[in-house]
């Protein structure tokens, strides 16, 4: 008979309570950090007008959108990022938003790709954005609330890190190789898929986009280097904006030094981000372990706004996804175990599995009153019955309603932590 | 140029952050109350095969669908209603469950209908169900956790009240007209529109189902009760079938009684809710104000599990959605004001509008790691812009960083809130 049921649909979760406490633990952290750092939360509709997306994030994302016409006939998209509803946003209230805005949401979103390990074709991601401050004051803000969020999940230097890279360093790099800025992209799509596809099927791709003989020797020295003084020997003779894209660099990394995250951070110039919109840094969180998972990634879009018909605003911002973090977590023994069962579970002593009593229901009534989660069996069955309720689920105390072992107004408490038992007066529970 | 942007898609929102704090502010009071009542927390996908709710639900909803094929050719729904994922859920399960369930949820909802006040395309809506519970006591303690949170939220038996009917009643009542059960579900649909359409076209919808004459006038006499004893009057000579479900209403009475809800809670049997699996008793909560708008809904339905494949198990819930709720509580002053700042913004005396200085961000690093929400300025501009950013962004103190009148390793601190100035160590922060 199960098979004829309806299923999960594919890429999709259920969240059961013990899932939904995981995914509470996760969105309680990632609250807890993002106010704590000043920053104000908001959230978009699950769907866009399609136009938002097709052309203005990286082509890897349009391809895999899940999109529809409504019955009125426009053509909409459930979104598979946040930010271009972000920057409609900012742009649809233009000045009236007083600058520079530090914002966050955790929203739903939806890729149609491939199922697999890590990547579902729905899931929830934290967002982090500063909109209209030009300086690398921002990345430094955000990257230091990513790494106390990891950090407060329980993780260390050695299980993850922060790698650093710059989109206009690099697009300075293709400047010099002659790559001019129109075909750039085609680069960008091909560095992004560097690691998935290997270094020969890489070389095509590059090949494909005229990158080749020295060009492409070139191109593997820039992400062969792993730090500031690399990178600076490798411009000699910096023009002014590769000097500025160093100085990004550089001024980044006094600040987070300054944090003491010297060992959280590097240079890693092998960081690209698939999507396209990025003008500056652009960073990546990801596990130090044997599958290098990317945790986190966001980087500068300062075109993004004015693309979508604002005013030219400055944006940094990152992702950090529910899954592989929740994967991550569990691997290392730091996701919240048990349940958080009520504070009072009343167990009714002359219930017979009729109706709950009124007294006892005024009782619980009473104690949520005061800020206590009660609870009570709702079948009023057996004694042993409504015990093994109680400990199943979870519950921190046991009162036991109509005990002639307690004076009127008093009441029989069996804590189920310490097996203690005493006798409470109402006030005192 | 406005007018080429893109818009936010017809019958949704943007949540800026003056109007998340109002969503928030719903979701902490929802939650507060069905934690304080025992109940988990669940979540399922956003879209579901669409014939999860082709024949299950309403007929009402399943024209307000926003339904697509996926790139695999499946037909998928994005969610109208959370309850037969629920029922997907818990069949999928089966046994291993333990029952009775007592889950909520938050979902974001989908419905293509005409977009209106009170009525959008995407809504979020709290569900709290009973799975596994087939006494009154499952109504009893769903209704007393809606009363609960609404009056947490400020309202009071003066703002709204509770009505409750049953659908095992009336499908009783329609028995004894002489209407078969299968040609009730018509019946249903015409009694849901009463309200709307004025008593002419309800006469005429009646008609369409072949009730006229004199069965209509009884239907009549049966939507006009609005007590216990009215309705027993009604039936005299009870059949087994009828004096059940009469049985049913009288002991929901009495334990919401006992709850001292007497002056929330009332019989009326104009309430029929829309969906058609509901098999039992219905309620809905509604706006006493001049609108009668419902605020929330819900009702028995013992059948969908097992229509949907699975085991027979009862079940009972209701729905509560934010845009009537906030809308309420928005007339009567109830929703949260100003912004909940940072509990420290520091404002630095030195600063020349170039980087943050690190020895201010490692302040505030260490801040923060004690619980403190803290912020400063990203553009680290003159003085006064510092102390403008401070009391915009609703921070309720300022700490003055390199102020003279603090010796070494203390700071001078402002209460914007009182005025107050003081100069504390850095543990007294």
């Amino acid at each position: 008979m199960a098979s004829d049921r309806i299923q999960t649909p594919k890429g999709t979760r259920d969240f059961y309570p013990a899932d939904m406490r995981v995914q509470n633990h996760l969105f309680d952290g990632w609250r807890a950090v993002c106010r704590g750092f000043g920053y104000e939360e908001y959230e978009g509709p699950t769907f866009e007008h399609l136009e938002l997306y097709v052309g203005k994030s990286g082509e890897e994302i349009v391809g895999q959108l899940y999109h529809f016409k409504d019955k009125g006939d426009r053509d909409l998209a459930l979104r598979p990022e946040l930010t271009p509803t972000l920057a409609r946003m900012v742009n649809q209230k233009g000045p009236s938003l007083r600058k520079p805005l530090k914002w966050f949401s955790i929203p739903r979103l939806f890729r149609y790709e491939r199922a697999q390990r890590g990547r579902l074709r729905e899931f929830f991601q934290l967002n982090m954005d500063v909109v209209g401050c030009d300086t690398v004051a921002a990345e430094a803000d955000l990257i230091s609330a990513a790494v106390e969020m990891l950090r407060r999940f329980g993780l260390t230097a050695d299980d993850f890190a922060v790698r650093v890279s710059s989109r206009r360093l690099l697009s300075e790099f293709l400047g010099r190789l002659g790559i001019a800025e129109a075909a750039q992209a085609g680069v960008y799509a091909a560095l992004d898929k560097r690691a998935k596809v290997g270094e020969e099927e890489f070389r095509r791709l590059l090949a494909e986009q005229n990158v080749t003989g020295d060009s492409a020797a070139q191109l593997e020295s820039f992400f062969l280097c792993r730090s500031l003084s690399e990178l600076s020997a490798l411009f000699t003779a910096p023009s002014a904006g590769e000097a500025a894209a160093l100085g990004e660099l550089r001024d980044l990394f006094g600040l987070l030094d300054g944090l003491g995250y010297a060992g959280f951070v590097r240079v890693d110039t092998s960081v690209v981000r698939g999507l396209a919109y990025y003008t500056g840094i652009v960073f990546e969180l990801f596990d130090k372990g044997l599958n290098l998972r990317a945790l986190a990634g966001g980087g500068r879009y300062d075109s993004l706004l004015s693309n979508l018909g604002g005013e030219p605003v400055s944006a940094v911002g990152f992702g950090m996804g529910d899954v592989v973090l929740a994967d991550l977590l569990g691997e290392k023994g730091l996701l919240p175990q048990g349940r958080p069962g009520v504070d009072y579970y009343l167990v009714d002593l002359a219930a017979s599995g009729g109706l709950p009593r009124p007294e006892l229901l005024s009782l619980a009534q009473r104690l949520r009153e005061r800020g206590l989660a009660v609870s009570y069996s709702l079948k009023a069955g057996k004694f042993k019955k409504q015990l093994e309720e109680a400990n199943e689920g979870g519950a921190r105390r046991v009162l036991f309603f109509g005990s002639d072992r307690a004076p009127a107004g008093q009441y029989e408490v069996k804590d189920l932590v310490t097996g203690d038992q005493t006798i409470l007066g109402e006030d005192e529970l």
